[in-house]
């Protein structure tokens, strides 16, 4: 059994949401359900990249993700593209008995059985700007894949007021998901620079909506690695 | 009975550490037992600010913190200088009456009993750059006074080579804490712009650090605030 990879790549520090700042490997699968129009890792999602995701079996990622760690156990975080398209249910076996916890980020469209060997599951649900239609059936068999098994966020990118009243929609569809909250990024552009202070401005913004919304819950944060290395990949 | 504040501001955004991203109102203590040469906050340190000080009681306090949050409960953020030279006791209680939760951050030199009260309690000490000594028994103490009530966190500010083998012995002598590691910031002057590139290449160089050193456990976090606000007051 073979899984598309598109990237393997760290360690690093997660960049957003319930992990940022921790210390991750990230392995990033090809291929995607969704074709949202901001998407920042078209790499990993257009099927004109297919020929750049390798064809590799748990043990060949296993020993690429053990070989940047150095042995050292840490989390490994499983993105994509969506990764819940693919089994990753032995690489989780193969890194849980060495130690190594997992985190997985998927828009949540479809359940698997895995979902429940992971340490962290976050769930991103894709807001109106994107242009996908969220399947709610699927999101929710994602929560009861997940069950009590992993630690279950979900984080929303917002670009505009309009992803930002369906936030708060969805938000109140799941009161008791920790909630992430994090300004969209239009530049997406490997080879173009990050204007940070635009990037900032965002962010501020977004802070700026929500405390004057007077609502409290979301944890409202940037993408580090964008500030960081803007859109160069492989970090 | 009055405590010195600073000020009360927000709300705003936590930057730094365990809560990062999450609302907040911030009150920050005037007078703290510590003269760290790097402090960022000297207006709530350095007596010479004294007179900025507002002697308020609980209740004065505790009504500034509902207007501005309009009622709506969330985490108050104590600060400083070192809140803990200082009773937030009877402050804590009004406030979680009304459903308000509570972090505090401190460098840990001085105990007290409403540590115990606390939602969050982040300490600090503070490494060799500061010029500063850390009692470790009375850090204990405070591990000791907060017992089982809060979750506990270790924050260190990284400035140079020294700070960061400092951070790993300290790290090595509380294996339980959650730790969370910050790059320090030279420029504290209020009325300067904050250089963004440079500050981000510290966070990038104390990421590489601890990536390349193999050590995984700690959080790399920048301080968002500065990232967004500058040296600025009440934000």
């Amino acid at each position: 059994m073979t899984l598309r990879i598109s990237e393997i790549f760290g360690p690093t520090i997660q960049g957003e949401g319930a992990l940022i700042g921790v210390p991750t490997v990230f392995v990033r699968a090809g291929g995607c359900d969704y074709r949202c129009v901001w998407c920042d890792s078209l790499h990993a999602v257009d099927s004109a990249y297919r020929r750049d995701w390798a064809p590799m079996t748990p043990d060949a990622i296993w020993a690429e993700v053990k070989r940047l760690s150095s042995g050292q156990p840490l989390v490994v975080s499983i993105s994509g593209g969506n990764p819940a398209i693919q089994d990753f249910g032995p690489l989780i076996a193969l890194g849980r008995a060495e130690g190594y916890g997992f985190a997985c980020e998927t828009q949540g469209s479809v359940a698997r059985d895995w979902f429940a060997d992971l340490d962290t599951l976050v769930l991103s649900p894709k807001p109106p700007s994107s242009y996908q239609v969220v399947d709610w059936a699927a999101f929710d068999a994602c929560l009861a894949a997940a069950g009590l098994g992993p630690q279950v966020g979900m984080k929303i990118v917002i670009f505009d007021e309009a992803d930002y009243l369906w936030a708060r929609e969805v938000a109140e569809r799941y009161p008791d998901l920790p909630l992430y909250l994090q300004p969209g990024n239009p530049e997406v552009d490997p080879d173009r620079p990050v204007d940070l202070t635009a990037a900032l401005a965002r962010l501020e913004g977004l802070i700026d909506r929500v405390t004057a919304d007077g609502w409290f819950r979301p944890r409202v944060l940037p993408q580090l690695h964008m500030l960081v290395w803007g859109n160069k990949r492989g970090v």
